[in-house]
């Protein structure tokens, strides 16, 4: 992989600020601009917080687009802004690699049709987690199987929903390659309201929340005899930033769309 | 330990096979009778699906406990006949170790004053499983320093009752440290009912039920930036008898009732 | 699936008698006959400790292949009965689903080109445990993306080898996609001779043994932030006969001869 | 409790600037001073990284420990220093709260008898991680009742030896009541050299080393049929603060010293 010029949008968010640290400690990308909404014209390690990297900021995005020789968008700002952003990228001809769940189906049609046309690398990721991709992957794979399943979700106490959005997603993967049954014994019975947890199409899922958790999935198969169980632990976002990386080298080969890192991890 | 001389009530029950299996395969105990509702003067390996040990068989337990020799009379059957059985083998200075749930408080203040009247050691335990019995025990322990817990527990899915009769006992215990409060974010919602499992005082316990699995449980404790977790897992009910095997040679040296298999756990 | 006429050699078996009850608790598959070294001309169910059912056993393979109308010979033998066997199949028009690790090159070369000249769907497996084969599967594919990882083993404590087959087999696979590489520390050392586990290409297994286990494993993976586990549970040999079904099944529409189960696992 | 006035030595430590954080949210406990080797005379909020708290900083101990009007000194510096500072904490009256595993016993020996002769409570703990103590001494109870045990833990790929400390002291406590005796099968063999793990005294201990992972560690015990886990999961030094808030509490009713957080968890 030769070297790939690389801009960031959002360069002081949670997200942001993890892609310009996995940028400066590999080789594949480099930092060449930066699209924030201030500090327009200086640069990254003038802003408090910031690495020391050379980048220059804009805060107009087009300019930026249209000026910078870049090769790849990191847009890690907000549904809007991506949207905006990526349109833009896909005009002036860098591939963008975008991190939301945010799109309307109309925008993600509108960004496919663009990208083909100009026949520009696009990857829009509703999760960068390669972990977490893979989790559903396998538990998609495992559940043509072993149609008994049911998720354990476990997350910090300061969580305010639940489930959590991955175990909803992971359920939804599922449904596609399983029918729809009951589990459990057909007159199973709560004596404590909730104990068995809440149902998508007979798959049941649990949510914990405690101090001391991060981000934590267990997705457990029963067959007869045996079962089989993916999880996945996540305590640090940086673990987004593999999959941020990986997204950005293979826009490269890329002349359309591809929504979902999934379509990535062969 | 001296060879101790027990007599086995229920020898063709699921626990009262395994028990002879116990005694047939260890040093300390050896069997001198059984009391059964059938095949009355008959010797143990004559019955089919027993094992070839040579102990007599008699179904007037009354008779069995005033004419035989025994030191223990190890009652697996039913709360109604346990609680008969104690009370005789009292009487005729055998110790009673019976594993039931079901005694009511009358039957168990009756058993505990003619055991101490007598002086006749006596032990009644509702869980024979040492695994069980100590994650209980660790758990309340855990507990007086980590009030925040949850309880997950899995059973294969022929299982009628949720939450499990464990999970419930382990909350119960839990709750004799712990004062009440409600955990998870103060505005934590469920967008789908259920996932946070059952309350117990704030407490959640989830209840997972699949093929492949046999009875397990976890009890999860969570602090600032650390969790402790307490999980014993059964796949087979010998696993009952080296409580049974324990209290036993306990009630050897008592000369009072001792309910619960966790007094003789130190 | 319409019904599927089977053929079981090595009826008595561990994995043999499982098959006849599988059998007996399914619909696809219906028992034709038996091949054993004794018992011949017996019907099934007049054999101590098999099952209720009517088929003819036959001491005499090339006898049994030649005049029964079979579609599927479930062969769970030793390795060279099993090669014996699926030659005779082969050369029948009965399709051979063996379950072995035994075979030979040159055996299997062989047995490849003569499926392929009669055009009769054959399929070898030395696992037929859905879920070991998907956790191999889902570790190779893990391993393209996260290189680091270690494999923890566990097992009853009368298992004589360390570690165990299943363990080397992942690993094996995961070498596959993972260039060798030292793990941990560059600096590591280990206090206690054998810490850090066995050694393969960089990777470590573990292997646990105690009572109360049967056969478990756990592979996982680590990244920056993050692991992914994945985790197979097996209690009861019942556990390969999902994969000997689904085996039987495919096998029909075969018409060359595939080597692991993996390869039926879409 | 009332308020405690707490002196901490090392407040630009990992630890120290833990314990000045800890004791800026809780109501306890109240920071007079600290003592340092620099920054002598300025306070606390002055000094870059450290907290917005008022506290003076000494960078003489004799005179901060004879001067400011304290209940406990907390302690979180090197072992030289701790030895010391305890010394002339005790000689003023003020309770030392020492983490260290440094003491020789020699010194040891001096403390206790100061202590005791001074009347002054005195804490000194190798580990204030409750979690991780509650999990070493379960261990401890649950090997008298399983003496079949096998240890993993699991750290980053950054730790330098192998087993971890935790992992060796919990194999001490256990040897106190378990009877050395090999484990596995008598004829039991490596095909590859170290899958078995460590021995100490037949227990085995591996060690896992993977990125993404930080501090952990399962004890699992094996019998018939069952077996009993204890797991400890540490994310965070912040975990070790709860076990420094209890110990400054406790110390305040001692007038002896006690070595090691466990004889503070009733």
């Amino acid at each position: 992989m030769s070297n790939i010029k690389a801009i960031v949008a959002g360069p002081r968010g949670k997200m942001g600020s993890e892609a310009l640290k996995m940028i400066q400690n590999q080789s594949t990308l480099s930092l060449v601009a930066c699209i924030d909404r201030m500090n327009d014209g200086m640069v990254v390690k003038e802003v408090e917080g910031l690495p020391d990297m050379d980048a220059v900021i804009y805060t107009d995005a087009a300019k930026c687009l249209s000026e910078v020789e870049a090769d790849v968008l990191i847009d890690l700002t907000t549904p809007e802004n991506g949207y905006t952003h990526a349109k833009l990228a896909i005009e002036n001809g860098v591939r963008p690699v975008v991190g939301t769940t945010g799109f309307t189906n109309e925008e993600l049609t509108e960004l496919t049709e663009l990208a083909s046309e100009k026949r520009v690398g696009t990857v829009i990721a509703p999760n960068f987690a390669i972990g977490a991709v893979l989790m559903m992957q396998f538990s998609k794979w495992a559940a043509k199987h072993f149609p008994e399943v049911e998720i354990i979700e476990k997350h910090h106490d300061q969580k305010l929903d639940a489930p959590s959005g991955t175990a909803i997603k992971t359920a939804e993967l599922i449904k596609e390659v399983r029918e729809s049954h009951k589990q459990g014994h057909e007159n199973e019975t709560e004596t404590l309201q909730g104990a068995r947890g809440a149902d998508v199409e007979g798959m049941k899922i649990h949510s914990m929340r405690l101090p001391g958790l991060v981000a934590h999935q267990e997705v457990v198969f029963g067959g007869l005899g045996e079962t089989l169980t993916v999880k996945h632990d996540s305590i640090h976002r940086a673990s987004f930033m593999s999959g941020v990386k990986l997204a950005a080298e293979r826009v490269m080969d890329l002349d359309i769309l591809v929504y979902g890192l999934e379509h990535l991890l062969d």
